[in-house]
């Protein structure tokens, strides 16, 4: 599978990068953020579209030919810098920052602002859906039933609201390559979303397992 | 149902406004693909974020306070601009643009790029899902039978590569307040994945659809 890179960056060189990004990362989020919400003139937005253009331009100059992928070393878990919700490169991930135990649970306490909305105040209906599948995939690769999904169906019990919330996902059942997850949004109100779903092992995946080679424990 | 707000702007000062932050945005979520594809140095990674914080604090000083919902006039649609999907404000959204019809289907030519990988060089697979849900209540919209996500079921046949796709989605049947809507995400080679939703017309619009007052036609 290409795009699982190997890399065997020390834990110090994850850190560094770590430290260099995150803060960048977050200041994007917040142009992202304020360029919803912003009422300054025509002229004040004309100029901030010049700079940012100049600043694209110059990051630009050297860079990866295609997406992020996943990096991963000899030990610990790939790094998804660029993945949709977990990516700490990418701004348009809140990021979720994901706690997990061995037992195959999941769960995460993140804030959606206003790049997350659907109905006015809500949080979009597909985002909710979008966390979920990350969350309920977490679940799977926690336990140790790592798989990429084949069906996953929400069930949404009310408007979940913009603001703080958490994303919980537990491990159902199991059998052979095939796994079930189940998992929910909630406020600090209760369930607003639930989901479940079924997360399959890829073949490539099944074959790299059997031929004991490097293999990443997570299928973001 | 506070957040969908009548402001009344003639066409003229809609396109008005969408030709200022159209270009605005684009140059936004260029900043995002290149904050995570950019392998320039340490030091220039320290000056870009220290310039986007620098415009983002001149665009706060005069902004929304909250999201910024859904704004409708007297004839129309509603101009969901900070939406998720199709908020042409928003740099989280690709953004989408859908065409439709009366009879209830709905359809988008887009391109997912960096910003929405899951597994590497994929789509990720709640990205799919996101756009899905916009996708349906779209089709139910454009038939007149608009309603809020009460279930939707995603099934993957495939991975979906990042690039260039396709959504299509439609109204299956309808009764009363519950609308059913189908659709899927297909790339050149055919259909990645499809969809399934259960969409229901909330009870603040029955309300005011009742008492004849001004009612956007769709729930974004």
């Amino acid at each position: 599978m290409p795009g699982y890179q190997r890399d065997d960056l020390t834990a110090e060189q994850i850190e560094q990068q770590k430290s260099l990004y995150d803060p960048f990362t977050d200041a994007v989020r917040e142009l992202v953020d304020a360029a919803i919400r912003t009422e300054v003139g025509e002229d004040e937005i004309r100029t901030a579209q010049a700079e940012v253009e100049g600043i694209v331009a110059r990051l630009r100059r050297s860079q990866l030919e295609g997406s992020y992928g996943v990096r991963f070393g000899a030990t610990g878990r790939g790094r998804p810098w660029g993945n949709a919700v977990v990516g700490v490169r990418n701004a348009v991930a809140p990021p979720l920052v994901v706690e997990r135990d061995d037992s195959g649970r999941a769960w995460s306490d993140f804030h959606l602002g206003a790049a997350y909305e659907g109905p006015p105040g809500l949080v979009h209906g597909g985002v909710s859906a979008l966390i979920l599948d990350q969350m309920l995939g977490e679940a799977a690769g926690a336990g140790g039933k790592p798989g990429m999904t084949a069906t996953l169906t929400l069930h949404y019990r009310r408007g979940t609201p913009l603001g703080d919330l958490r994303a919980e996902a537990w491990i159902e059942r199991s059998e052979g390559i095939k796994t079930w997850a189940r998992g929910h949004v909630s406020d600090t109100e209760g369930v607003t979303v639930e989901a479940e779903g079924l997360f399959i092992l890829p073949r490539w995946a099944r074959e790299q397992l059997a031929a004991d080679e490097a293999t990443p424990k997570f299928f973001e």
